[in-house]
């Protein structure tokens, strides 16, 4: 399976050489992170791609002083929604509606349940929700990468406060959740490129209840 | 890109015919989960694959019914560690130098960084940090999927005590984070399969920072 191949030729780069990536390579690799399936169909988060080398000097401290921040291409920042509110629940529905033409009775009851339960929850139990469904987005956008040739650094290792702040992302009702740093590796530069990957065996991971 | 064509065919299928899945099939999607990206490598989390049709039956009442419960050849539950512990992190780190067969400096004081890290923080928070990371495990075992032609149903909803008592997932540390029924879409009784797929317009997902 070609999805294999590429999940190999992956890893997180360490160090980066600064040259850009093709337009048309970041639009697809968006697209898969726009595809990527989340929870009711919600899609509770946004992505900002920073290009601006300012931004990327100013995230750098916040980010362990990781060098691939600045020395990447595009810097995406995946950033979920902070709380559910009726009106981010009713314009996916009203989305889908339009976009399919026409209102079904068991899809209005399905709106009803989520508008009398996501927002009367603790906004922190919200957001660790939509945390999750920016991880599937951010783990389709890295396996589109690596379809597109494409290195990135997957990256928890950051002070979300502080990026909220320079992205201004509290004011749009976002937190940033995961960030992923996209280029090409710069080999010579790189402690891990030439090291094996490691992950668990199999039978550590899965069990079949036959 | 092909993958973009694999997630523009995948859907969450509301309902499957109850044919079975090729074994092979099985193993490379397991094994695109096993390759996924995770935190400091830590992969924080089992897979449970469940064939048996009694213990799908018994999954059924606490998943709101939903058919494809029953109706899927291999049920994935996505299991993350309860809390990190030493243990698990040193098993981690004592399995990289295994493999790659030297020690480092470096990566040893990461190990310590970790243990003097996550053990002391709150269990939940680490369940929440281990589930996201089930997460992208998830996205890649359901990506990895459509390429074998196989259909998918992601799901939250389900009631995770529950599941975890039918699988006794609390006394091996564990927690179900996301289910994945897996099997083959049974057209004529799914109100999904024909509709259109709906998913935000690009200028309401992305921003560039230029």
């Amino acid at each position: 399976m070609e999805l294999l191949d590429k999940l190999n030729w992956r890893y997180a780069a360490k160090a980066m050489n600064g040259e850009k990536i093709a337009e048309d390579k970041v639009e697809r690799i968006l697209e898969a992170a726009r595809l990527a399936p989340t929870s009711s169909g919600l899609q509770p988060f946004e992505i900002f791609v920073v290009k601006n080398q300012d931004v990327k000097e100013k995230i750098k401290p916040v980010a362990w002083n990781q060098s691939v921040v600045t020395d990447c291409s595009h810097l995406l920042v995946f950033a979920a929604w902070d709380t559910y509110t009726p009106e981010r629940i009713n314009y996916m529905f009203d989305l889908t509606n339009d976009i399919r033409g026409f209102k079904n009775e068991g899809w209005e009851d399905y709106r009803k349940m989520l508008l009398n339960s996501y927002p009367q929850k603790d906004a922190e139990e919200n957001f660790n929700h939509a945390a999750k469904q920016a991880y599937i987005a951010f783990a389709e956008a890295l396996t589109a990468a690596a379809f597109e040739g494409v290195d990135t650094t997957p990256m928890e290792g950051f002070d979300a406060d502080a990026v909220d702040q320079i992205l201004g992302l509290r004011e749009k009702g976002l937190r940033s959740a995961v960030l992923l740093p996209m280029g090409y590796r710069k080999d010579d530069a790189d402690w891990l490129v030439n090291l094996v990957k490691v992950r668990k065996p199999m039978e550590d991971l899965v069990t079949v209840i036959e």
